[in-house]
């Protein structure tokens, strides 16, 4: 089986030019099948205060109005991903910019209201993703971009966090390709102490995982992204890293000490 | 030879979301090979007005600074062509959005500053246009959907007029199909009598529009659309039809009296 990565790349990546610059330079050099899927950054939150559209969160995740809709449909599936795709040709990456809606690769369902209405968040339908269309575009070299939109299918587009849209489109390529996933945000990967950067915890098992979680060792935002990869790997994906943007071409190269890999 | 139709509807098709409707049920429709190109609208410069961003136009032509180009990469790349994808995804149409530089379909080159500097605008670089990825496309039954944002390789995104797109594509695709053009707006055709919405030209060849031109009878914002057409019709399209959006199904169809159509 051929190897796939498919590697994710946070709002600190696209906000910083030479962070992302650097970061497409050796995305481009990856010699193996990818995707890419980025998140939205700062741009954003920014442009609703510019238009006095009020950003409200809760748990990491954006209320999507309509309005808001608007502007994260602008910014990701416009501005931000057409960026990468434009810097990804310039470095001889034949890139394909695409929003789940796009060749109805990535259906979903808006989320259903409970306690919390999150508007416009579309929930991923996993056994609908179109792996057929990714397939043909991997063996013609096309590299796919994704960004953090989605749709319904019956004409609504859907806000959708990037990091479920990496770890659902790495689940679903398990059926023809060896997976591995890869987190790149600004930190060298899961750390022991949050204000030690050189603390990085190099690999953890689910075991290991459980322990960590139980002592508070991980914490806060990394628990639903751990959460989020341990679900990827129980699912089929080979191993999941999560590490440092500047370091993906080790982390991709399975190189010791690139941040930490997460294991079954 | 199969035929294609390239299909461009303009702002006013985009402002008005029952006549957009109306459009995206008649364009599903068409069961032969098809490519949309869609302008831009009033939403960019609403957008840059709240924005504080003062919009420029010189003879029907925006200049793009590079907050410009922000926006209209937002608003056509993002937002417009999003909500034209997922509205034909719900009828079943499996539309692609893209700009020129996803797959490198589109490049162009910045406009090179004479008398004027129009900022951030391509002029697209025709031999280039990859039509191999664009067959493909049409062979898998994926219909792409073109917004007016081009390229130009390194790097570089660039604003470029969404008519012109349209008869860059048309013109490219005649290697492979008969290919039709079709421009929708929201008159009946061209006119012999602005004030007179009965008063369409059934049919006009490149003779008949020099006198048209000479007597002044079509003048104003209808010549370079038309120089556009004819030039395409000289670079082997088959022919051009301009009409009424709510009528495309009759324009595909070649049905008398469906609007204006150009021939050599």
């Amino acid at each position: 089986m051929k190897t796939l990565h498919v590697i994710k790349i946070g709002g600190n990546v696209l906000d910083n030019p030479e962070r992302l610059a650097r970061f497409l330079d050796d995305f481009s050099a990856i010699g193996e099948s990818k995707i890419l899927v980025h998140g939205g950054g700062k741009l954003a939150t920014s442009l609703s205060a510019t238009l006095g559209i009020e950003t409200k969160m809760i748990e990491g995740r954006r209320i999507t109005d309509a309005e808001t809709l608007k502007i994260v449909t602008m910014v990701y599936a416009g501005l931000l991903n057409k960026q990468v795709v434009a810097g990804l040709q310039a470095r001889n990456c034949n890139a394909m910019g695409f929003t789940g809606a796009d060749g109805n690769v990535i259906p979903a369902e808006k989320r259903p209201v409970k306690t919390i209405d999150y508007g416009f968040a579309g929930d991923i339908v996993q056994e609908k993703i179109n792996t057929k269309a990714l397939k043909v575009m991997l063996e013609s070299n096309i590299v796919p971009v994704f960004c953090g939109i989605t749709h319904d299918g019956k004409g609504q587009l859907l806000n959708t966090n990037a990091d479920t849209i990496a770890s659902a489109l790495a689940v679903a390529m398990t059926e023809d390709y060896k997976v591995v996933l890869h987190y790149c945000f600004e930190k060298q990967g899961v750390l022991r102490d949050v204000d030690d950067d050189r603390s990085v915890i190099a690999k953890i098992s689910q075991e290991e995982y459980k322990y960590y979680k139980i002592k508070s060792i991980i914490a806060d935002g990394m628990v639903p992204k751990l959460d989020n990869a341990f679900n990827a790997i129980n699912s089929g994906v080979d191993h999941v890293t999560i590490g440092y943007s500047g370091k993906i071409r080790d982390m991709v190269a399975d190189v010791e000490d690139a941040g930490t890999v997460l294991v079954k």
